[in-house]
């Protein structure tokens, strides 16, 4: 048995004992009770185990509610277990898998629910499960589904990772494939044939010239993306292929639904066969909610558009405007070399203390 | 064990009991077994067993031999073994793997082998293994290198399927791989990125608008081909593709060396990085050889370029002017419904004893 989380130590500290328990996606019952040990002690806190799902809720009576939310799994492991540090003092940095994606937002939100015992406002903080996996295992989307009135709150904040600033809202995401056919010929005899890969030529060439729009929505910039993310076709080195497919991934702004993002890659790629295979909408970035005012008052900075497609969009779907805010680069997420600077960690609870109360 | 095969009997029921012994690539042993022990008793034959190849040859002293040769292994099995047959009289069809490539060859070798007693030209017949395979494994190409001899004469015939009719010499061929390097990134941020699958437009747009030649080569017209047979890449949904490779195959006229082939590719794909991976050169048709002028009264018929690639291009290699010469459609080959007109077997039959001389 690893040693108990300590939650009301340092949290860096915190965040090095949480990378060094393993919890690849499928694997978070381990993590799961130790959240749930750590937690149950805080007598101002409600702790609700559900599957490997934990959620610990303040009853303080308070007007409102926010929701915080950050989930337990990693990817897998790659030589990155256990955590290792370099640097000291203020460049200290945290290496290891999940430093970055994202135990360093977990490690925030274990140290600030055991902290904050009279919030000022009520507080469930949820950490879930499977999130780096498929759809149908994410532990956020069960929750919504079996349970939603442990998501009900005014505003929600996300602690992925975001350079410790405000990333507001995300993009939608869209996968679609472009099915070209042809007709096989022995290659020796090409013009017997039709020959499905050149004529991804064209729908290759429509991509490579399209120009992405820059949408302003909420008073955030989203930059969008229209690229092939995969492309297959041939069937034998003597043969003049008949099917050739190009996979399209469309990361569109939080203003459009699926039925807008669908009709725009048609009309990109009219003329040709189509099939959607995967659609995520965005979230709005809902910073003009009054919810999110003082939130942003109490982190302070620019708060930017996020890009990446995360949970933040079950909440808008849910009608809770919500952000992504959380210690380390996004870029650096998944990462072999993943890593969280020791500041980011320190400044995201100074951060959160400041909005919900002091601590005790 | 099967039945010995009846070499004096009909030639259709010879070629229906060698679809009925499997003899896939590797597994030549027990049809090379049943083909030397029906060859053995022929005394005007002399019979060498080297591995899976069979070679029987006459020793009358003439001033001329000839090489007859064809592969004794099938592509894999499609659920077409045992043979069957369709039609009746001169509409008969048999039917099953081998019917056409090349077992019906195969059948018309073996009964003009043992046939003609006192030919009027010496002749060389050669039954060889794993010519569907890689050619590393190739039979001939093994006898070739270790016993040259046995491939020595003035001309040489290969029976693969040509409808009965003479097809002359064979194109090259030739792949090569086109390497597109791009920059990887998020596909939500697909601006930090450069997207290799959309730079392949432009080599598939070249190959698109290729316009192949058709080149004379000794009086026969071959036409060229060049296409991609090949596309891969793209790592996952989200993440922008920093690679793509096509692989192209170039089928050239036989006038053309491997040399003047790659310099061709590299002039139409100039500016990409193209490896060559394979290249196979043709065979010049020979059909201005002394020696071909015979065959060719004794078959009849106008002869036609062959364009897929077959081992007449050995014998071309060794200075052996070779032609492919054999009863069944080339296009059924390797197809599932792969079958051979019984009057092509007749007729590929009384055309070698014409040339070979009378029956006993």
């Amino acid at each position: 048995m690893p040693p108990p989380l300590d939650l009301a130590g340092d949290v860096v500290d915190l965040l090095r004992a949480l990378i060094d328990l393993e919890s690849v996606s499928g694997n978070e019952a381990a993590i799961a009770d130790q959240i749930e040990s750590a937690l149950r002690p805080y007598g101002h806190l409600e702790v609700i185990r559900d599957g490997n799902v934990v959620v610990a809720r303040t009853q303080a009576g308070r007007a409102e509610r926010v929701v915080i939310a950050g989930h337990i799994d990693t990817v897998p492991i790659a030589g990155n277990v256990p955590s290792w540090v370099s640097g000291g003092g203020e460049e200290t940095i945290v290496w290891g898998r999940g430093a970055c994606d994202m135990k360093g937002g977990v490690a925030v939100q274990l140290s600030v629910a055991a902290a904050v015992t009279e919030p000022t406002r009520d507080v469930t903080w949820i950490f879930y499960d499977n999130e780096e996996v498929e759809e149908s295992r994410n532990g956020l989307a069960r929750i919504a589904r079996e349970q939603p009135d442990y998501l009900a709150g005014s505003f929600a904040v996300l602690c992925e990772p975001s350079n410790a600033g405000i990333e507001g809202g995300c993009q939608g995401t869209m996968r679609a494939e472009v099915e070209l056919t042809g007709v096989a010929a022995h290659s020796a005899r090409s013009w017997k044939g039709h020959n499905a890969i050149h004529d991804a030529a064209v729908v290759l060439g429509l991509l490579a010239d399209y120009e992405p729009a820059q949408v302003e929505v909420d008073g955030l910039t989203y930059r969008e993306g229209l690229n092939a993310v995969k492309i297959t076709g041939g069937i034998a080195g003597n043969v003049i292929p008949d099917r050739c497919t190009i996979e399209v991934n469309y990361r569109f702004a939080p203003n459009k639904d699926a039925a807008q993002a669908e009709a725009h890659v048609r009309e990109v790629l009219a003329g040709f066969t189509v099939t959607v295979t995967d659609v995520a909408v965005g979230a709005r970035p809902g910073l003009d909610q009054p919810a999110a005012a003082e939130f942003l008052a109490a982190v302070g900075g620019e708060p930017a558009a996020k890009f990446g497609w995360t949970d933040v969009a079950r909440f808008s779907a849910m009608g809770v405007p919500a952000v992504n805010f959380g210690p380390g680069d996004p870029m650096k997420a998944h990462a072999d070399d993943e890593f969280c600077p020791a500041a980011d960690v320190y400044s995201c609870r100074e951060a959160l203390l400041r909005w919900l109360g002091p601590a005790n």
